[in-house]
């Protein structure tokens, strides 16, 4: 079992992506939807907002309605294109969110500590969380039936409401629940980059022990939060990670040979 | 077993209705998104465009911008909407919609014969289609482990192309696929009025026999394709289709006790 991960960061060719990758079998597709839902907000008159936590990372600060346009990129667009060409594939695709048969559990953080300005903030009405639970249950029933799984947050809490969750990470918790072999967390770069302009500065392997060592003095940005979902799955018994780029031909294939940064 | 359509007219409060629904058991649902989707498109820059066919029906024009806007609205916010409404009371939902395992598979009509200004026009570039066949292997598979799906267009043609459908045909094909007892189709009107502007002229009973005749003769716009839709389950085994009104409190216990136009 394969667990792939295809971000949502901007240049990237779904079609050729689901070319590339219905030549493979075995696999749960994860998805991601940033860089539209950024562009939606836009037009729909509710900007993107990004904060940075007191430790450092940065996120998304998904209000009520932030989580409503979030499904309809997620959930609505993305998820259901990728269908489409999967079918059109041949491969017999199923979108679900983590909403649905609660797939996906977490807790919400309704307060966010971040630094605004250079000083602590507590902002309020946030509707993103950690994931805490995988209820396999259905996966399980669907990959036994010879569906294709393709998922996207958000997530629910405990309490029913839907909550952002980072994709990788929500990648890397569905690889542990479903005992695969292998993680791919696929994006618009080629994996981790020493210097992040220059795109041959590429770290071909990270061990298991140096994870944090390179989320504290390499990783930036959403780099972070792929090294975190990494040491998650191959801490929870997944064998291998690679960060691969999901834009080349057959990108799939390429992450399969161990192109990209291999963790593990 | 009870398939349930709850339209996207406006007007419907969907927390409230999900609230009553809930207290009922074995159904599926199938929901519309059509106000939301006319807000949506106007807003980024792609309005609606409604056609009316040579044989007199009013449908959308779909291109494939508005076929994108369509997964995002029915597919993205209101599937996803209603089944966290239904997770937050207790009832296990899966949301899917009818691209996803070619659940509902159809035949797209990329020349739509119109009328415009009173002349023949054939308009090309329609994502729309006529649904063929209601693949229920995985609708079974989920009622058999007690999940309760959530279904919404668009359907997807034989060439793997997602289509626009009817929802109330849609609603009536699930129907008699999964050869329910009953189907309703709740809107934001009480059921067929003999008078469009008077919600006392409810027509409260419409025998099979007749059913061609109110189309032709009583029903306007979207309520003829409701009666099409009652009329093709009723034809397929289904014993009785109820059209019934969203907006009150306890709209499904109301339409079970035959509150609104009775069918069959």
């Amino acid at each position: 079992m394969k667990v792939i991960k295809v971000g949502g960061g901007g240049g990237i060719d779904y079609e050729a992506f689901c070319k590339d990758l219905s030549t493979h079998q075995d696999f749960v597709l994860v998805h991601g939807g940033s860089a539209l839902l950024n562009e939606v907000s836009q037009k729909l008159g509710h900007p993107p907002r990004f904060v940075t936590s007191v430790s450092g990372h940065e996120s998304r600060f998904t209000d009520r309605r932030t989580l409503e346009l979030f499904n309809m990129v997620y959930a609505g667009h993305t998820n259901k294109m990728i269908v489409e060409h999967l079918q059109r594939l041949g491969v017999n695709a199923v979108g679900l969110s983590g909403l649905d048969v609660r797939l996906v559990e977490g807790r919400q953080k309704t307060a966010l500590k971040v630094i605004e300005n250079g000083k602590k903030v507590v902002l309020r009405g946030d509707h993103s969380g950690k994931i805490q639970t995988i209820n396999a249950k259905l996966l399980h029933l669907l990959l036994d039936n010879g569906y294709v799984p393709v998922l996207t947050p958000p997530a629910i809490s405990t309490e029913g409401v839907a909550i952002n969750v980072d994709g990788d990470r929500f990648a890397g918790q569905v690889a542990v629940a479903l005992q695969a072999q292998v993680l791919l967390l696929l994006s618009n770069v080629p994996g981790l980059l020493k210097t992040l302009a220059d795109e041959a500065s590429l770290i071909a392997h990270i061990a298991y022990e140096d994870i944090d060592t390179y989320i504290e003095q390499v990783a930036k940005g959403r780099m972070k939060k792929k090294l975190l979902g990494a040491k998650e799955a191959l801490s929870g018994g997944v064998n291998k990670v690679v960060l691969g780029d999901a834009r080349g031909a057959g990108p799939v294939s390429a992450a399969l040979a161990e192109q990209g940064t291999v963790i593990g």
